[in-house]
């Protein structure tokens, strides 16, 4: 018998917190009965909710949160009076062990603000980064950074790159993930100092990275390899990009498909496999992206997410747990550290390094 | 009656010339009956595709190339060696003032390199950059840079900009069109040094341009605003991200749809929609990506085009020297050195604008 779980969860994070969270924890507990949870948030509205999911009350426990984080607020006055708040509550038991995840659908730069204070980075990180996995034509793919650094240097991606693989590994359950760093060509000369730098690294370390080299734009919904590394800024915009484009084709399918007799009969004829087309991109089965590089497993759900994400987002980080993830990142990273040694011995490039 | 429109072409660039050429001119000017061609390229094979091609052979004059540029050829190398490509005659034909636009279907590194050496940089711009059009869900949008510049100040962004807006007014004939910074969020803290600085410009400035601020990655599907403005290595990344989700998109459409009888009756049936849903996000309408801030007008065509293709590349290139493209950036670019000179007149934020 595997030890259970804790996780601590945000009860007030979300559009539609808190009904929608403690149904997610009770269809999560229904699907895997190795989780406890903390739930941090107002206690009466928390508690009413509970007697209506008995199968949730009986794995949560409520703590009191006086405050709450709003979905406007700046980090920076989030962390100056949201000390009392459920999303920082929900952050300190992972800092303090009393649980090995926190799960959050509040607002990111207040959850990444706060989890970063609060947990701090893991040894041989220097900065956290936002990691998803998202359907490609060749099974699932993970990217990084998705935007909590917005300039990135070459040892950042490199690190980043680290962080996906096991992700890749740990997660979606890839033997060996080839890691790529995202370009706008796939030849060596290509591309800004960071990449080119971080690419020489890579193609020089003794990691356990299957290391691809650089990927271009379309090679993300090709599914050219498992693990994408950029910087936050370009991340960010190539994920938003994504799910832009394909709001933008769903668009246009349904409207052709609307504005005639014979469209709207074969779209009813063809149902089934549209609406598998839907559920195959369904964003709540890709709900959860980690804030990786912490000392602690720090999960964001999407704020907007239904119960069935937000499951999703919980099941996510049991994952994360149960497999170790930052125990193996740290292993990894002391392979870095060798090669990083070596390297600034052999080749006085301290500079890119540092 | 307009004064015919000169467009000297690479008959050598590209995966199909110089037939795909020749049939490209072939259908521009059986459309447009005002344009004269300069064709550059191998004498010999030319003028016997020509012969078959009575139309095109009434509008075009040839002149020998003897070289040409590949695919492959750094733009370094274009340029050591490739003075006498068809690439560069053409481009010269431009400069000589003997043609009004140059269309080349070949490597997009070295037309850019070549025309930048031999066209030169517009008074008061710094840097060229990349500009298409694509659809999205309210119109066609325009989107710069996409790959000239991998890195650019807040000034390149201000003169991409004023470019931009240009380009959206006269090649897609909209009135006023709404400019924006892609950003990794819509408020003004976010982002790095350059769109933060860029943003502030174009508030404070008397230009014609309707600034609207930031816009986010799935702003570019919807058509929130019709030119998005960007540095080349992020624009290049986000277009390519978005060709790589349409694909995505309509590869798991037609894989459901063909995985069931349903789908496949159902399809059968929708047929002349899903057509439709094709060619409205057929890549050849959008052909025709323009080198912006050059002393003439320079358009690179798809290098895997086909002859409906480079018809719309040589249509892009007509248009826009039919609308004065270039004179009406000058005299946008006199006002933004007007605010220019104001603006450091009264905060002495000389830096930004160096």
């Amino acid at each position: 018998m595997v030890s259970p779980v804790t996780v601590s969860i945000d009860g007030m994070g979300g559009d539609d917190a808190p009904e929608m969270i403690i149904e997610g924890i009770e269809l999560a507990c229904k699907k895997n009965k190795n989780i406890n949870f903390l739930i941090f948030g107002d206690e009466t509205i928390l508690s009413d909710l509970l007697t209506r999911h008995p199968n949730a009350q009986e794995v949560c426990e409520i703590r009191h949160a006086p405050d709450m984080v709003s979905m406007d607020d700046k980090p920076t006055t989030a962390l100056r009076s949201g000390k009392r708040s459920s999303m920082r509550l929900a952050i300190d038991a992972v800092k303090s062990k009393e649980a090995s995840a926190v799960v959050s659908a509040g607002n990111t730069g207040a959850l990444m603000a706060m989890a970063t204070i609060a947990l701090k980075m893991m040894p041989g990180i220097s900065r956290p980064a936002i990691v998803t996995s998202f359907p490609t034509q060749n099974g699932d793919c993970v990217m990084l950074d998705l935007g909590a650094n917005i300039e990135c240097n070459a040892n950042n991606l490199v690190q980043f790159a680290v962080m996906g693989e096991v992700f890749a590994r740990y997660e979606l359950d890839i033997d060996h993930p080839s890691v790529a760093i995202l370009n706008v060509g796939v030849e060596g000369l290509k591309g800004n100092v960071a990449v080119k730098e971080a690419a020489a690294i890579l193609q020089k370390s003794t990691l356990p990275v299957k290391f691809a080299g650089f990927v271009e734009g379309d090679d993300i919904g090709k599914g050219t390899v498992d693990v994408i590394v950029t910087d936050g800024f370009t991340g960010n915009i190539a994920l938003k990009t994504a799910e832009g484009t394909s709001k933008l084709i769903t668009f246009f399918l349904k409207k052709f498909l609307s504005e005639s007799w014979m469209g709207k009969i074969g779209a009813l004829i063809a149902r089934p496999a549209l609406t598998r087309l839907r559920s195959h991109f369904d964003p709540r089965r890709y709900n959860g992206a980690m804030l990786v590089g912490l000392n602690g497993i720090c999960v964001k759900s999407h704020g907007g997410t239904d119960a069935i994400g937000f499951a999703h987002a919980i099941e996510a980080g049991v994952k994360l747990v149960e497999q170790n993830f930052n125990e193996v990142i740290k292993q990894d990273l002391i392979k870095l550290t060798d090669v990083r040694e070596n390297k600034n011995l052999e080749s006085n490039e301290n500079g890119i390094l540092n």
